[in-house]
C-alpha cells in the first residue's frame, strides 16, 4: 500500500524474507490502541472531523474484536495491514487521515514501548511472588543445617534457609534492576514521525497521556533511532536469568543421589522414555539453558544496532523478536521457579549426616584457636594439616586421637595443648558450628531471623510499587476506552 | 507415557515450560523414517516379528500422510507424541516394541542429524547459485571502473567486478567449511540409546545404511552428549553470514545518493509509509541484521552446552531451535542477496565520474615515480603534499600547475622534473590506472579474466559434489520406502 | 602459603594458567586499602594488639609506596602475595593475624568493588564532558541544514545539531545507567569470609564505613557469588559503546568524500602506509571496533557466571580482565569521542548543497497538501509519484514543469490545482522546510533552542551528583589515611 | 612517518587509543620475517639493488636479535616502527624501498596468518598429546564399573574408561576441525597491496614460497578485507573449549566429596586462604570459564566484521588480540588438561559402591524382561514401577522380595513370572550388567579394547601429519635465513 515510489510488487521471496507479520501479533493490540490515541489527538487538533474520527474508531474497534479479519497477504507488517484495514472500513476520505503526521518509524517502537512495559509489569510481579517463595522456605528450614560449598566442595557449615536467603537476596537486585527499566520504557515517541518531526500541528504529549506514558523521547532522531531501553531491559533479564540458572545448577546438584539433599516434586519432573528409574530435574535444565538463549538474544540485539547509523534502518525490525522473546522466556523461567521453590522436599537427614563428618568445621575450629590467641594463619596451616592427617585415614577430625592431634601439632610447629585441641574438635557438632557463628549476614539463627524479617519488609514495598504501576496503566487504557466509546455514540 | 516412576501428570505450565512440541514439527518427517528403518532393524535381528513389523509400519506411514492426525496434548516432545500414535494403531504387543534398544537420547539427535544433512545441501546449492550469479556480473562489468575503499574512504582505483570476485572468492570459503561440515553431521548416533547403549542385539550399521549416513557417532556417551557437529555448522553459517553482511553493507553504501553507484531492483526495495520519495534497500537491511542474529544463536548454542556434565541433559533441547532457525536464516539470507545481485542496476556512468576526480590515484602515481627511481617511501610523502595542496584547493591532482607540483617536489626534498611528475599525473586517467596494474589478483583486465575464468571451473566442481550428495541421501531414502512398501504388501 | 593440606608446590604450568597476578596490579592499591580498613576494625574489636596493628600497617604503607618489592612469584594471586609480604614484614605473630575472619572470597571482590566504583565515577566525568561538548557543537550548528536519513537513504531535512542533540539524549540515559549501577557496586562484601561468615566477633559495619562503602551485601552466600552488580556495569558500559559506535558510523559516513559533510582533525585522523592521499578516521573505526569487543566481554561475564552452584569458584577470576578492561575500553571511547566532536570541521556548503536538491523534502509537500484537505494517504501516493517522475528525468522536484506535476495529479487520481502544487513545490527550500516543522523535538530553530537549554540544565544536575560522589570516596580515603597515619604515629 | 597528507603529530590520547603497539610483540618476528622474504623478492625482480637489499637484510637482522631497540614512541603500529628502523639503519635510498608494492594492509594479515599458522601446529601437538593420555587412562580403567549420567542422574551402569573414549572421540573432532582449519590460514595475502594491487611488477608466489604457504589469497580486496579463516579457527577454538569445559565438569562434579570419584593430584588443586581442609579443582574451573571467555572473543571477532564494508577497515586492529588470546587459552587449556587427566587418582571402589545400589540397573532389567517377549513399553512400565517400590523404602532393587515384585506385576497389569523377575534382579550385579551390553560403542569389554584401538590408529595418523606440517614450515624458514645469510656474506 506504501508503494508510491517503486513500481510492482515486491517479489514474493524478499517479501517473506522482509515481513515481520509473523512476530506481530504480539503488538497488534498495542497497534490499535495507538493509532485509537492518534486519531483521537488529530481530531482534537482540527486535522480529523468528528465524523472521519468515528470511522475511523469504529473500524479500529472492529479490527480488535476481530483481528482475523485483518488481511496480512502482501503486507510487510502489522502497520500496513491495519492501515489498509481501516482504509478499507472508514474509507479513504477518512481512513486515509489516520496516518497524518505519523510513520512506521515512530508507530512501531511506540508499539513495543506498551508491549514490554506490560511485560515489565508482570515480570516484576512474577519476582515479587518467587522472592515471597524463596522466604516462606527459609523461614521454614532455618534448621535444616547443611555443608556451604566454593569450588563446588564442602567449604563451611551453614543452613537450606541461607541459601534461599542468599537467592532472594540476589533476586532483589534483579528486579530493582528490571523494575527501574520501566523508567526510560515508558517514555512516547509518537510524533517523532519518519526521523524529523512534521510540520502539522500535533500534540505529543496529550497522546503520550492518553496511552499512559510517563513523558516523550523528544529528539524526533534519537526517538526512532534508539532501542537502548530495550537493550536495558534485556541485559537485566539476561543477568536475571543468571540468577535463576544457579539456583537451578544449586538444586540439579542437590538432587544427585550422591547429594540426595532435596528432591523436586513428581510434577516438576521429567522421566526417561528408556530408563524406567529416572526422575529427572528437566525444568532446572531448561531454566539453565534459558540463561544462555537470553544472553544469545541480548548478543544478537547488541549486534544489531552495533555499527547503525542514525535514523530507522530496518535491521531494527529483527530486534523485537529477540526482545520479546527474551521477555517471555524470564517470565516463565520465574513462574516455573516459583511453583519448583514451593512443591520441592527438603532431606534434612541426608543434610545433616552429610554435614556431621564434614571437614567443613575446620575453619570453625581454627577460629576457636584464633579466639585462644594463635594467629589466624598459623591456625590455618595446623589445622589443614590435621585435616590431611584425618583425610589419609578416611575418617572425620573427631576420630583423631589426642595422640595424633598433638603429633600434628609439633609438626605444625605449634604450642598449643593437644587435649585443648581434642575438646574442640570433638565440640564441633554440626549444631555448635551454625550457633557459633555470629557476623552479619551470617547462617547463625538469628541473624537469619533478622533477615528473613527485612526481606519480608523490602518486598511488601516492590510489591506496593508494581501494584501501583499495573493500576496506572490499566487506568490510562480504561480511560482511553471511555473515550473511543464516547466518540462512538457521539 | 513415559511416566513409569514419577505420579501423576505433570504441571501444566512446566509442561508448557518444557515442550518442545512448537519446534518438533520440522524433525517428525525425520522422526518417522528413522523409526521406520529402527523397526526393520529390529525385525531383521528377530526382536520384532513380520506381522508386529507390520502393524507398525503401516502406522508410521499413516503419520507420514495424516501428521495433524498424532495427538500432541500433554505430550513432552514429538517423540512421545509418535510412539502413542503408534501404540494406538498397532497395539501395545506391536507397538510397545518399537523403542526397544533406543531412547529419546539418542532418537532425537538422530532427526536433527537427518534434518541438518538435507539443510547442508539446500545451503550449498543456494550459494552455488549466488556465486555463479557474481561471476556473471563480474564477467558484465569489468569495464565498470570505480573507486576501491579502505576506510570508507577512496584507496585505489579498481572494477566493479573486481568486488564481484572478492565476494566470490570470500564465498567459496564460505562453501567449502559448510560443505566440509557435513563429514561430521552425516555420523549415526542410533543405537547408543539412553547412554550406555544396549544388551539387545541390534545392528547399528544397518540402521546407518538404512538411513543414508556415511558412519557411527560411535561411543554410547560421546553420540548422545556431543552437539559439536551443529556447533560447527552453525559457525560456518556465521561467518558466511558476515560475508554475506559485508556485501550489504557495500550495497547501502553504494545505493545512497551521495554514492549513486548501484540501484536495487523495485522488487528488491522497500519504501516508507510517511516519505513518499524512499525508496529503501530493506533486504539488505535485514540480510545486515541477520548476521547479528546468527552470532546470538551460536552464542546461545555454545552458552548452553558450556559447563554441562556428559550424558544428555534437557538443555540441550533449546539448542535444536536456535540451531534450525540460524540454518534457515541462512539459507533465505543466501536466496535473497542472489536474487538482488542478478537484479540490481550498476550505474557505470556515476562509478566513473567518482574515479574522475579522485585523488585514488595518488598510489599509482607514487609508483611511476618508484619505477623511475624513487625510493617509495620518499615517493609516498612527496604525493602526500601534492594531494595536501590540491585539497587545500578542492582541485583534482591533474588541476595542479607544473608550478604548484614543482614547489610541493622542492618542500619534500625530492629531487625529481616537475614537468615529468606534471605528465605522469595528467596521464594517470581512470582507464590508465587499471591498465597499468599488473599484480596477480589485482583488477587488471587480464586479472580479471584470469580470476573469472578459474572461479567457473572450480564452481562447477562443488555444484557437482553437492549434486552427488543430494542424490546419494534422496536414493537412501527411496530405498528405505521400497523396503517399507515390500514389507507393507508381503 | 596457603597450602595447609595440599602437599608440595602447584606444577608451575598449572600456576601460570591459574594465576590471576598480571591482571592483579589494577586492584593492588585497593587490596592494601581493604586491608588497612580490615586491621584497624580487628583491633578495634580486640583481635589484634596495637603494637600488631602498627606493625601490619607499617608493612602495608611500605607496600603501597613500594609495589615492586612484593615478591610475586610462585603466588597465585596478589592477595597471597601480599600476606606473604606483610607477614615477612611484620612477622607470624602480628602479620599473621591480618586474615583473621577474612577469605579471599570477600576479599577480592571487595577490591574490584572498590575499582569499579572509581571507576564509574571516572567514566561519569568523561560522559558529562561529552555531552557537554555536543551541546556546545549543537548550539553553533542550528542553522547548518543536512538531510536527515533513514535506511540510510535521505529521509528529510533536518540540521547538524539535530543529531548533536539526538546523541546528547542517548547518552544521557547511558550516563543514568552507568550512574544507577553505582548504587548497587559501593556495597561491601567485607566480612562475608569464606562463604559463611566467621564466629570471630568483628563489625562489617565498620570496614563499610572506613572504605567508603553506602551498605553492605550482607548475606554471606550472596556476598561472595554474585557478580550482577558488574554484569550490570559491563551491560550499560555495552549499551553506551552502541551508541557510540552509531556516532562514529555516522562520522565515518559523513566524512567520505561522496558525503563530505565533516572533516575530522587532523590530530584525530590517521593515514595509509601506501596511499599518500588517505586521511581516514581510524579513531572512529576503533571505537565502532570496541562496541564489539565490550559485547565479547559481556558475553564471557553472563557464560562465566551460567549455571555455576553457589559459592565463590574460581571460574568467577576470569571475570574480573573483562570487567576492568570493558571499563577502560569505555572510558577510553568517551575521551576520544569527545576530543573529535570538539574538533571537526562542519561543512555546512556541503551539507546545504545535498539538501538543495533532495528528494527528502516530499513529506513536506505531501503534509502541504494534507493542510489543504488530501487525506495523508492519498498526498502520499501521488507526491510518490512525483518523485518517480523526477528521477527518472534526473532532476530535482522543483524542475518539474505544471504540465508534469498536472499529469501526475491525473494518473494518481488525485483533484488539486497542479499550478498550487507547483508553486508549493518551488517554495520548499531546505530553509522553508525546516521553519515549517513545529512539532515537539524536532529540528526547528525554536524546538533546537528549547532542546539545548534543557539539555544544560540536565547536566548541569548529573556533574553535580558526580561531582559529590567522586568527593565523598575520596573523603573516606582521607579518613582513612589520617587513622592510618595516627596509628602509625601513636 | 606516514603522515604525508595530515599535518603534525596525532592526538596523544588519540595515539594510544588507537596504537596496538602493546599487542604487537607477538606479530614482530614475523613481520621480519615477511619484509625479508619482500625485500628479496623485490631484489630478484630488479626493483632493489643488491647493496640496497643487504642494507635492508642487514637491518632487519638487527631488529631481531634486539627486538628491544626498536623505537615504538609515536608510531601506531610495529609495522611503522619497523619500517622507521630499517630507513635509521639502512638510509632511505635502501630502506625507503622496503615497503614497495607493499602496504600495512596486506602486511598486518600476513603476519597474523604466520602466527595463527604456528599456534595451530603447536595446539594439533598439545591435542594429540591429551588424546594419548585419555587413551591410556581408557586402557587402565576399563574395569572402573561406574554410573553413566543423564540429566546429572545415574543413567545406567558403565565404566570410567568409557568416559574417557568418549572425550577422546569429541577431541579427535576438535582436532580435525582446527587441523582443515590450516588450510585457509596458509595462504598467503601479501602483494595483495593495500587494496588493489599493484603496477610493479612482483612476484607473489614467490614470497609465498619463501614464507611456506600454501598459496595466495588472489584477489586484492578480498585479501585486506576477508577475516573468515581467523574467525574459522577461533569458532574451532571456541567448540574445542566447550568439549574441555564438558570435561571440567564431569571432572568438578566427581570430585565432590558426595561423588567421590576422583582425586586430582595435589600439584594440580589449589587451597583456600581461610578454611584449612579445601582442595579444590581449580584448573578445572579455570578451564570451564575460559570456554566462556573464549565465546566471548568469538563474539567480539564477529561482532566487528559485521557491517564492515569491503576494504581494510581500522575496527579489523582489534580483532588481532582477540585472535591471539584465543588461540593461547586454548593451547593452554590443552596442556593443563593432559597433566591433570595424566595424574589424577580413579577411585574405583567409590566408584563400585556407587554401583552396586544404584537403580541405574533398570534398563537392564527391562531389556531382560524384552528378550523374554515382553513389549519394551510395557517392560519400561512394570520396572519403573519396581524402583518407586524400592524408592520408598529407600532399599536397593534386590532387597525387594518376591512378593513385593509379584505385586508390583499384578498391579503393571503384566503377566510374568515374580520369581524369574527376582532372578533377573539379583543377577543384575554391577559387573553382569556391563557384561551384558553387547552394542557397537557400548561400555562392554569387547568394544572398549576395540575403541582403544582403532583410537591409538587413528591418533598416530594425525601425530604424523602434525609433525609433517611443523617440518615444512620450519624448512621453509631455514631456506628463508640461509638465503638471508648468503645475500649477507655476499
Amino acid at each position: 500500500m506504501y508503494r508510491s515510489r517503486p513500481r510492482g510488487r515486491m517479489d514474493d521471496e524478499v517479501l517473506r524474507f522482509l515481513s515481520s507479520i509473523q512476530h506481530d501479533q504480539s503488538i497488534l493490540y498495542y497497534d490499535i490502541v495507538g493509532s485509537e490515541a492518534h486519531s483521537i489527538m488529530l481530531h482534537e487538533k482540527g486535522h480529523v472531523k468528528l465524523q472521519e474520527l468515528k470511522k475511523i474508531l469504529a473500524a479500529l474497534e472492529e479490527a480488535k474484536k476481530n483481528p482475523g479479519a485483518i488481511d496480512t497477504e502482501g503486507a510487510e507488517d502489522i502497520h500496513e495491514a491495519l492501515e489498509a484495514f481501516v482504509i478499507g472500513h472508514a474509507g479513504m476520505q477518512a481512513g486515509g487521515k489516520m496516518h497524518t503526521a505519523r510513520s512506521r518509524n515512530d508507530q512501531v517502537v511506540l508499539d513495543i514501548r506498551m508491549k514490554v512495559r506490560d511485560d515489565i509489569i508482570t515480570l516484576c510481579g512474577a519476582l515479587v511472588q518467587l522472592i515471597g517463595g524463596l522466604l516462606d522456605r527459609a523461614d521454614k528450614s532455618k534448621d535444616a543445617v547443611m555443608p556451604l560449598y566454593t569450588h563446588t566442595q564442602q567449604g563451611q557449615l551453614g543452613t537450606f534457609s541461607h541459601f534461599m536467603l542468599a537467592y532472594a537476596d540476589a533476586l532483589f537486585r534483579d528486579l530493582e534492576r528490571v523494575y527501574n527499566s520501566f523508567g526510560r520504557v515508558n517514555q512516547s515517541p509518537l510524533g517523532a514521525c519518519a526521523v524529523g518531526g512534521t510540520s502539522i500541528d500535533i500534540d505529543r504529549r496529550r497522546t503520550a497521556v492518553l496511552l499512559g506514558f510517563d513523558g516523550l523521547v523528544k529528539n524526533s532522531v534519537d526517538a526512532t533511532t534508539s532501542r537502548d531501553a530495550f537493550l536495558e531491559y534485556v541485559a537485566a533479564v539476561a543477568i536475571l536469568a543468571g540468577t535463576l540458572a544457579r539456583i537451578a545448577e544449586d538444586f540439579i546438584i542437590w538432587s544427585t543421589s550422591e547429594f540426595g539433599f532435596i528432591e523436586l516434586a513428581d510434577r516438576y519432573s521429567s522421566t526417561s522414555s528408556a530408563m524406567p528409574q529416572k526422575k529427572n530435574p528437566d525444568p532446572m535444565e531448561i531454566a539453565r539453558a534459558k540463561a544462555a538463549v537470553i544472553t544469545g538474544r541480548l548478543v544478537a540485539m547488541l549486534g544489531i544496532v552495533k555499527g547503525l547509523p542514525s535514523g530507522y534502518s530496518r535491521d531494527l525490525q529483527e530486534l523485537k523478536p529477540q526482545l520479546l522473546e527474551a521477555s517471555q522466556a524470564a517470565i516463565d523461567m520465574v513462574r516455573v521457579m516459583d511453583g519448583a521453590v514451593r512443591t520441592l522436599e527438603v532431606k534434612k537427614e541426608r543434610m545433616l549426616a552429610a554435614s556431621k563428618d564434614s571437614y567443613a568445621i575446620a575453619l570453625d575450629i581454627a577460629e576457636q584457636l584464633v579466639s585462644r590467641g594463635v594467629p589466624f594463619r598459623a591456625a590455618h596451616k595446623a589445622v589443614g594439616a590435621l585435616v590431611g592427617r584425618a583425610a589419609e585415614k578416611s575418617v572425620p577430625l573427631s576420630k583423631l586421637s589426642e595422640k595424633e592431634i598433638g603429633s600434628v601439632l609439633k609438626q605444625s610447629k605449634l604450642d598449643f595443648s593437644p587435649s585443648e585441641l581434642a575438646k574442640i574438635v570433638r565440640g564441633m557438632t554440626p549444631a555448635r558450628s551454625i550457633e557459633l557463628r555470629r557476623s552479619e549476614g551470617s547462617p547463625s539463627p538469628k541473624e537469619q531471623e533478622a533477615m528473613v524479617k527485612a526481606a519480608r519488609q523490602r518486598l511488601a514495598g516492590f510489591e506496593e510499587g508494581v501494584q501501583k504501576r499495573a493500576e496506572f496503566v490499566k487506568g490510562s487504557f480504561d480511560n482511553l476506552a471511555k473515550a473511543v466509546d464516547r466518540y462512538l455514540s457521539s
